[in-house]
Order: structure tokens, then sequence, then C-alpha cells
């Protein structure tokens, strides 16, 4: 059973952007040859995260929103010790989590017709992710 | 290395409503006929979400009252662009995520004792729910 | 396609303990000899959690703060079921979510240099945690 690793690389703003790379997921699955087995999108890096949503812009809204009210900027320990003021980031990423896994059947992501796969850049300032595309199957 | 792909429909009241399916997601182990691996439960759709818990009741009331807490009903931007009312419910699906990875051996899921595989339907109407299960080993 | 299935236990104080489980993790990694694939870290047990974290001591207090802030130890339904005390370490437990999945490559977890893989015990007691880490791959 082949195992492919791929790579999709981000320019993000940060400050919970919400980018959806479904369409580029998919794209590498085609490229992939893998039939049937499962993707782990996880994001290198302990600011940002990825998980799934409805991709559109009063839900993009929402989520910078609610993170903002559960998990606002402000000083946490971590500023502390480095000084750059993103403890927040840190924490929100480590609540959604840095990957997620979706199976996918007949080449075809087994995604709802309303998710996206997103990666959100909880960072306070822009930057380059790279995020990685494992695919697993036969 | 086989990949075997199932499904288990649900049938939910929606409102949090929380389906213990480890018995089923057992069944369908010793039915793939894969002795060791990771099973991906995953839910297609975006407003419910996959984890772990001690199903029992006490517990079950306090996971919807922690959520009407953190990520309460109310006007979200989610909900001007549909008018449906569920952006609680999108919010709280990306939060907790839409799958989960369960390792197994010998046919056995690794759960403790006290752990059993929940879907949780966040929409705010009843829901048929497809949750796919894809078995990769050996 | 090879699947190996190994273990990690623990000893934690509970109480949101924060354990770094990346060296071993790489270490079981190299035994493994699977070059490329996916690593499965899960806990069995529903009141720990596995996530990822930049682990520095500024980040670990700040985590423990923000469940206290969002999921405060009380009176919880579970806690009347049982006695326990603990229904706040399986809110917070169901919300980070019992595994996460890292990809690897040549033999090295595809993390961030800053990106640690930790287990959260958010148990009100002492306990013996395994770890359960699933390799599948080639």
């Amino acid at each position: 059973m082949p195992v492919v690793t791929d790579f999709v690389t981000l320019s993000t703003h940060g400050n919970a952007e919400i980018v959806d790379i479904t369409d580029q997921v998919s794209q590498k699955l085609k490229a992939a040859k893998i039939k049937n087995g499962i993707v782990t999108v996880s994001v290198a890096g302990s600011t940002a995260a990825v998980t799934t949503c409805e991709y559109e812009p009063g839900l993009v809204t929402d989520i910078k929103d609610i993170f903002d009210k559960l998990i606002p900027a402000g000083q946490y320990q971590h500023d502390k010790t480095w000084g750059d003021g993103n403890g927040h980031a840190h924490l929100r990423a480590s609540l959604v989590g840095p990957s997620v896994a979706i199976p996918f059947q007949d080449r075809a992501l087994l995604l709802g017709t309303w998710q996206q796969i997103i990666v959100i850049d909880f960072d306070n300032r822009a930057r380059k992710r790279k995020i990685i595309l494992q695919f697993v199957g036969e």
C-alpha cells in the first residue's frame, strides 16, 4: 500500500485568516494515484490549526469573533517568555489541533457538500505556512 | 495493505444530541477483516462533530450545557447569510472537529474502558447523518 | 504495508499536567522501521487529551489557565453520577480530543521546530496513562 507525501505552501496575513485548501487537497489526491484511503492534512507550526467548516464569508467572520471572545489576545505567560505577543495564537491552535484526517474513496474526498478543509492561521503576523498532505491507502 | 470503507447512518434530533456509535464501529471492524490498524471515524457535514467521551447521562447533559455557555445560539454573521439560525452549530463543529482516529489491534478498538466514540449533532433541527468509517491496516 | 503498534506509559499528577512525549514518539518511530506514513498518537481514557503545542513553561501555565477559565472545575451532572468531581476533566478532554495524527517522512516526524506532541492529563488526581502509538506506512 503506497504512501504519498505532498505539500501545499500558503502565504497568510495571520490574525485568524482562514484559507480554504479543499481544491488543492483534491488536486493533490488526483496526482497521488491512490484510490481509497485517508489523507492527513497537518500544519507544521504551533500557531495554526486545521479543521473543516462551511467556507462562506459570514462564518469566516464568526470564527474570528468566537476566538476573540473565548481566547482573546492579551497578556499570557508565553508572551513574557518570548515577547512576541502571540500567546493567544498558541492556545487557539492547541485547542483546535494541528491536523485533520479525511477519508477518500474512488479518488474523491468524503466530505459534505458544504464542508471545506481549512487552515486557520492564528499568529499575529504574516506567515508562510507549510501544509503537509499525507495520503495512505491502496 | 487493505483499506475498507464503511458507513453508519444516523437519525438525530440535532440540538447537541450525542450518539454513542462505539458498538457500531466495533461491529464494522469485525466485518472489515483487518487485524491491526487505524479507523478514521468522520462525519460528512459541517454542523456535527466526532470525538470520544464517557457516555453516561450526566456527562451528556454537561456537554450540551458547556457548549450553550461557550458558544450560545444567537445572532451570527452566518445566520444573516442563510437565515437558518445555526451559526453556533457550525462554530461548535469546527472547534471539536469532524473526525477522530482510533487505533485497533487484534480486531479490538484501543479505547479506555469508559471511553466511547460519539457523534455530536449540533444542528438546530433533526438530521440524517452519514458517518464514514475508514479502516486502514493489515 | 506494515502496521506497528507501540505504547508509552506515563505517570502524571493530573490537574492539567502537560507531558511532552515528542522524543518518545521519535524513538519509537526509529524502532518501528517504517520509513513514511502516519503515526496516530492516542490516549486510552476519557479525561486526558493529545494535541501539539510549543512546549515551554509560559505556555504550559497558559494552557492550564485558559481551561480553568473556559471549563472550570465545579458542579457538573457527571459529578452527581459518580461523585468523583472530575466532570470538568471529561469536558476538556472531549473538546481537545483523544488523538492526533502526525505524518512522518524518512523516519522523521513532520512537525514544526517549535511544535511538540503533548498529553494533557485533565483528571483531578494522579494517573497512570497508556499512550498508544500506531504507525502505518511503508
